[in-house]
């Protein structure tokens, strides 16, 4: 089934460009680097709503920039490379060949179409810092640091009355959230390991974004073809589909063929980090074979890799020999594909997994390239059965012993959680990532709060994923519709998206990020005051909500009605609500108060005469005997 | 765009019967009463599996029993009456005249059919217990105490091994779950006020149910026309359709006109209790005026819908006068219809509110046909900004007051909940909720956790919803993806349930009830071992998962295939785990053991080493000076 792409028949991916309803792009300069350009979406509203546009964090890129001429064949400018350079420590050279392997062997018609440009990667030199964790330990604010930093704070310092109320207001389980982030905040977490900054040298198209419990969770969208389906042109469609909704990064998870050609069209085209799982491709050089793989393939791989321009790679060095056998009683033993590949290459040949004895010269060359560490939970449970055992838990302690090899190297980390946990065993995987891996970011995937809906899995892990983004996970990566059923598709995508946005925005809120409860604020004085257009344009998902509304009351003039389509013209309780106000602001000070204290009197004086009543009743509870005949005589 | 129904168009509804994927309609006989026929769907699996059929709680009544020969015009089995009339204490009569306003006062052919068979009402004598409460007080096991109690441990006492054990791991904040349901506990919960069974006397057609905190956490689907859109045929349907998903209660909403004949048709035909708020219709019968509303009117609407045997009152006895200026500076004011009626009429007339003041007075009708209470939360937030403002929580210290009143008259009651609410401000809810009410069952719409994603609050809500389930509410209203945007249809009301359910069963495996889990492990087993059908027949949707999974890999032969559509062939974790277990059969404990002690040495051995290098290099961490050229020469 898989689709083979002749060079000739091989299209230029069509991507989604155009701005959101209502909306523009803009972008703000930063205070060290006047050169900056960090993009926001403001959302302009109806002139009857009297407010200033609402400004919401934009991962779009310059797709929905209608000055920005797009050139999918060309890829997005590469902005950073000025920036990387000015910094030195690093050096251009020829790189690596690409190899028939790296495409999964296929040759002529079968070979998807290489990227038309072929830019030259840098690496470091070893001779100063490279990676922003680097930069961060000895001090040096970059670009990449403002360039979140305003992000972060969505440019709005003026609009943020109060913030530090908003902050007190919220219950974020002892992260340390600041009102406003400064550059100087951001290099502080980046250089105590606790947020990083995704953003290889060689993707330097990016617009950085920062991972971390002290910054606004973020999501990860994944994408990628396989052996039975999938194109180039959807991938690369996927990519820019997911960003436009809100995916702050996106993973290629490709297993199938033409892996190296169709990972290069999306890298060049995304303004987002895209992350991988290296062993996937080492699998392929190997022909699927796991017992095949070798250092030196996976090594080379990782270079390969490095050099495209893969801002993190998830490595599953967690994976020990000694652990594998805990997984035997399982009720779903390893689900994790590069948990498994490890276990099985650690079989059979029964000796510690490579990439846990080579794990040092790994950590050389993420530092060569800045790429970080996403250290994957190969143990993950699989289901609600398997939730937190030692299986999990024995990883998790490994992943935080190479944390602290990774940092000591020079390298940016986050770590990896699960997966199926039931709401009562959630806040313990936090709690415990914390402690072993020194407050490194959490990215969790979901996790499933039951197992029982397949077909509905972005909401069984939606729910714990707004949970444990609350308590804490810096990335929530998305889980969509086909999760265990299929590979989603452009549609799934989007809800995937959507369902994950409003779960880490939910988790904003509870956490008390002071700029986070505006947007909800903005929508729903739409909401109440009719202004329909309003409320669809300033929600995640503007089409939908007006589709949605349409189905009831399509007329253009119902956009304005005052009521609302559920009640209908003569029953409207917002527009009651209105006289509410007005009898309110009649009333003096005084009369209020006299109102409070005479329901609070009659309230106590009713509770005290219930409570008797109530006892008295409590007696007669385990009268069994003549029960019917008692009570016929009447309670 | 009323759909206006003229008698000779009236179509019979058409509902969904049939059973649902590989499943089997099963009756429990009780011990106490063996009459009772309590329903379970039984789940067979693959051959393959060597395992048992799955039993699942099943509210979708005759409709899904091939056995059972519906008739939409005759309605259900009146099973309950001869219950009912055996128990005593209750007379039949002629009941109340059909007024026009009953119906809107429209007439000829645009008044919906009425339904074919008219029942005399039963009420109570006053000569003894009616209401469950009664005879629960009474000491007395009524017929669906036992039946409800069958239910909850559904028939499968065999299969509960540990149950303690599943009880004691989960975290019920202190709830009081054991690991068995016997009917005297069920009793006892009743007469404590803890938990209600909705059986009006008058709607003997349902198959009882129990909603409590130490009960399986139920769900409500609202339905109902508006004097926008939908007929009597489609609320029929939707009745059906949303209990054929797991609705365990049905909530008729109605607005629009042939209110009364529509819900004739919905509870005759209804397997499960049937909720209003019968403020709406008295708003009707004074054509929408809300200041015309009297006392009368509402009493004689009271006294029409318990004749037709409506279960539960939404009454909004606890929006009084002194608290309606509280909600005067919020962001969306009053949203809660019922809410917004009582608020304007009291201050059109500068009084009291008249379900406030003739509480007694309802509570000696809903005592008379054993309807229960919901006392609805009629100032509850309808924004996050609005989230436990002193409104909200003042009228719930007013529905707590109530409760006492209403448990003095006899009465079952139930405290409705918010709501829009933000994670980190649910749990208040539940504690004062407990503390304030009793420990009456609290009954909740969502919470939302935040405003942003209208066309998706299904899922906004369905987060909240699963943690204020964990923390102690009994039962969940559903909200569809429509909400806030338009009236639910067919499909919305699948997705709502399926959400909730979801949402109900992640809180019962986090309260820890003994026999929640055995449904995701069957499934998690299913899923494992690659028994396609069975995964798709154990979950809640099974016609969806099908076709998620076919969409991907639609060929018959890849429905027992042994990889995941998402891995392909060559490339699943699944298949290699196998291999983990054959491997790990093979080592002895001590092999295990010593295993284990190494990788914990080795642990602590790196940790002390990292720990040390980390502090050294925590050392450098503010040397701003010549940060830079420190750094170039080399970390």
């Amino acid at each position: 089934m898989n689709k083979h792409v002749p060079q000739s028949e091989f299209k230029t991916p069509e991507v989604t460009t155009g701005s959101l309803p209502s909306s523009r792009k803009v972008y703000v300069a930063g205070d060290q680097y006047p050169d900056l350009k960090v993009p926001v979406r403001e959302i302009d509203l109806h002139p009857s709503a009297g407010e200033p546009a609402v400004p919401v964090y934009d991962t779009s890129g310059p797709y929905t920039d209608p000055n920005v001429n797009i050139n999918v064949e060309k890829g997005l400018a590469r902005t950073r490379t000025a920036w990387i350079k000015e910094r030195g420590n690093v050096e251009e050279y020829d790189g690596r060949e690409v190899k028939p392997e790296d495409n999964g062997g296929v040759t002529g018609k079968h070979l998807a179409r290489e990227f038309p440009i072929r830019n030259r990667p840098l690496r470091g030199t070893g001779t100063g810092p490279v990676t922003q964790y680097e930069f961060a330990k000895a001090g040096v604010i970059t670009r990449e640091m403002e360039f979140v930093a305003i992000r972060e704070n969505l440019g709005r310092k003026k609009m943020l009355e109060g913030a530090e109320a908003r902050v007190e207001q919220g219950e974020s389980f002892g992260a340390d959230i600041p009102p406003f982030i400064t550059p100087e905040f951001v290099r502080d977490e980046i250089a105590r390991g606790r947020a990083i900054i995704p953003s290889n040298i060689n993707h330097p198209e990016i617009e950085p974004q920062i991972i971390g419990r002290n910054f606004l969770v973020k999501i990860n969208a994944n994408i990628g073809n396989s052996a039975v389906a999938s194109s180039v042109e959807e991938e690369v469609d996927k990519m820019v589909w997911a960003t436009r909704w809100g995916a702050d990064n996106v993973m290629d998870l490709s297993t199938g063929r033409n892996i190296h050609n169709t990972r290069e069209w999306i890298i060049r085209n995304s303004p987002v980090p895209i992350g991988t799982v290296p062993i996937y491709q080492a699998l392929e050089k190997v022909n699927g074979v796991a017992e095949d793989l070798t250092w030196e393939v996976y090594r080379d791989t990782l270079i390969e890799q490095a050099e495209q321009g893969v801002d993190y790679f998830t490595i599953h060095a967690g994976v020990r020999l000694p652990y594998i056998h805990l997984t035997a009683d399982r009720v779903t033993g390893i689900v994790s594909r590069g948990g498994s590949i490890m276990a099985k290459w650690c079989l059979a040949h029964h000796r510690e997994s490579f990439l846990y004895t080579n794990f040092e010269e790994i950590c050389d060359i993420m530092r060569t390239y800045d790429v970080s560490f996403s250290l994957g939970d190969g143990l993950r449970p699989g289901s609600i059965a398997d939730a937190n055992d030692r299986a999990q838990f024995a990883e998790l302690e490994t992943l935080g012993e190479l944390t602290q090899i990774a940092w000591r190297k020079g390298c940016q980390v986050m770590i990896e959680g699960p997966g199926h946990v039931p709401m009562h065993k959630i806040k313990v995987n936090m709690d415990k990532q914390l402690k072993e891996c020194g407050e490194a970011p959490f990215y969790t995937l979901g996790p499933l709060t039951t197992d029982i809906a397949p077909g509905y899995d972005h909401i069984t892990s939606g729910i714990g994923a707004a949970m444990i983004g609350w308590f804490g996970t810096a990335m929530l990566c998305y889980v969509t519709p086909k999760e265990h059923l299929g590979l989603p598709d452009r549609d799934d995508v989007k809800v995937g998206v959507i369902t994950y946005k409003l779960a880490a925005h939910a988790a904003d809120l509870a956490k008390g990020h002071p700029a986070a409860q505006l947007r909800d604020d903005a929508l729903s004085r739409a909401r109440f005051e009719f202004r329909w257009e309003d409320q669809f344009n300033l929600s995640l998902d503007p089409a939908t909500a007006r589709d949605f509304h349409d189905q009831t009351l399509p007329k253009e003039a119902h956009k304005v009605a005052h009521f609302c389509s559920m009640c209908g013209p003569k029953f409207c309780s917002m527009k009651i609500t209105a006289e509410v106000r007005d009898y309110a602001a009649g009333m003096s000070d005084n009369e209020k108060k006299a109102l409070e204290d005479m329901t609070e009197e009659e309230r106590r004086k009713g509770m005290e005469k219930m409570s008797a009543k109530y006892e008295e009743m409590g007696k007669e509870l385990y009268l069994e005997e003549d029960a019917v005949k008692k009570a016929n005589e009447g309670l």
